[in-house]
């Protein structure tokens, strides 16, 4: 099979993560991406006129992955699925990966104020991780997982904790830190939520269960 | 008086204030902040070599500035002084040249990761109002306004949640996030921490009481 266009979209597609990764977002050049790929600068442009144009087709894909793997979450328990999502913001040692991605993500966010494409995005990207939580939320009260707490008022507030808690320890340099926000999280937030079953798992999943 | 070196240094850094909310941070050059201020860019070399020491100055003044705002607080009761940093996360419509300043402090903050010196401010931003917030718990705990919770825990809890709200809503353009955050924060977990006295300044302060 020959290169079809969208075999070269999903070759640039993983040359712009790559080339995220090493460069971050402000000095990235088309060079750096067509670097990256066995494509030529040439045929990168053919699909996509600018750098911004190309990242706004990243971050839709980076938007389509989130939509996947929430949706392969749904057949878990609601602890479970909670669990997951937050975990995503924690940014544990050795996830140098993950964390040079996410340091691009934030620089992209960084831009989004002045950028109306990138905010549709982040907005998007909001929009899906909160109804997400608050779905998960809802089905936790219909299993009895969870006690109290309502599903739109919860999502905002673990959604803005843990987003800010990986933002501080990107901007700031800070291992540990989402971590740390994370248990203080469950301490006096989902404690109070979470059925004695519930916080079993929960305990179980962090592993504090054997810290103690 | 002639124009001594700390005139211009203070003329050079609300020249910088002032393009900084206008140009935001990726777009600002020297002669953006040279026409903000009555200062020839030769002269605005003089003091800064690099646009990032010249930014490196302004974050240092900011921190200066936020730990003598802090320091304007201590009299005050611990309700209100907990209000009143929180407050300072919240952007409220019509705030539009806090709402700038932010935006660029959101733009220099995706710069931290990869810049020694902007991450050490934030680092230190970081620091200075964690620590206020801790000694607020504190104090709060001494003077019987809060009944549980351990101070840093909390601080670190708080901090990351307003941090990530605003955040959000700047990334985002979504005015009243930041509040709705505020709200949730009370709801789930200040309310747990306040006395019944302690709640009622809360909601004075809020503004929630006349909404009730």
């Amino acid at each position: 099979m020959g290169d079809t266009g969208e075999d070269s979209r999903e070759r640039i597609m993983d040359a712009t993560y790559r080339a995220l990764i090493e460069t971050g977002y402000a000095d990235l050049t088309m060079n750096d991406i067509a670097g990256q790929s066995e494509t030529s600068t040439s045929l990168l442009h053919y699909h996509f006129d600018t750098k911004e144009d190309l990242l706004v087709a990243f971050l839709d894909d980076l938007i389509e992955r989130i939509e996947r793997d929430l949706a392969d979450l749904a057949d878990a328990d609601p602890v479970t699925r909670l669990y997951d999502v937050i975990e995503w913001y924690v940014l544990g040692a050795g996830e140098t990966e993950r964390e040079a991605l996410h340091t691009a993500i934030l620089e992209l966010r960084g831009q989004a104020p002045y950028n109306d494409r990138y905010r549709e995005r982040m907005r998007q990207a909001d929009r899906l991780i909160r109804n997400a939580l608050a779905d998960i939320i809802r089905d936790g009260h219909e299993s009895g997982d969870f006690t109290n707490g309502d599903p739109e008022t919860m999502a905002t507030l673990l959604l803005a904790t843990m987003d800010g808690a990986r933002g501080r320890q990107l901007a700031g340099g800070k291992p540990g830190y989402a971590k740390a926000v994370r248990a203080a999280l469950y301490e006096h937030v989902l404690a109070d939520l979470f059925s004695e079953e519930a916080a079993e798992i929960w305990s179980a999943l962090t592993g504090e269960a054997e810290d103690r």
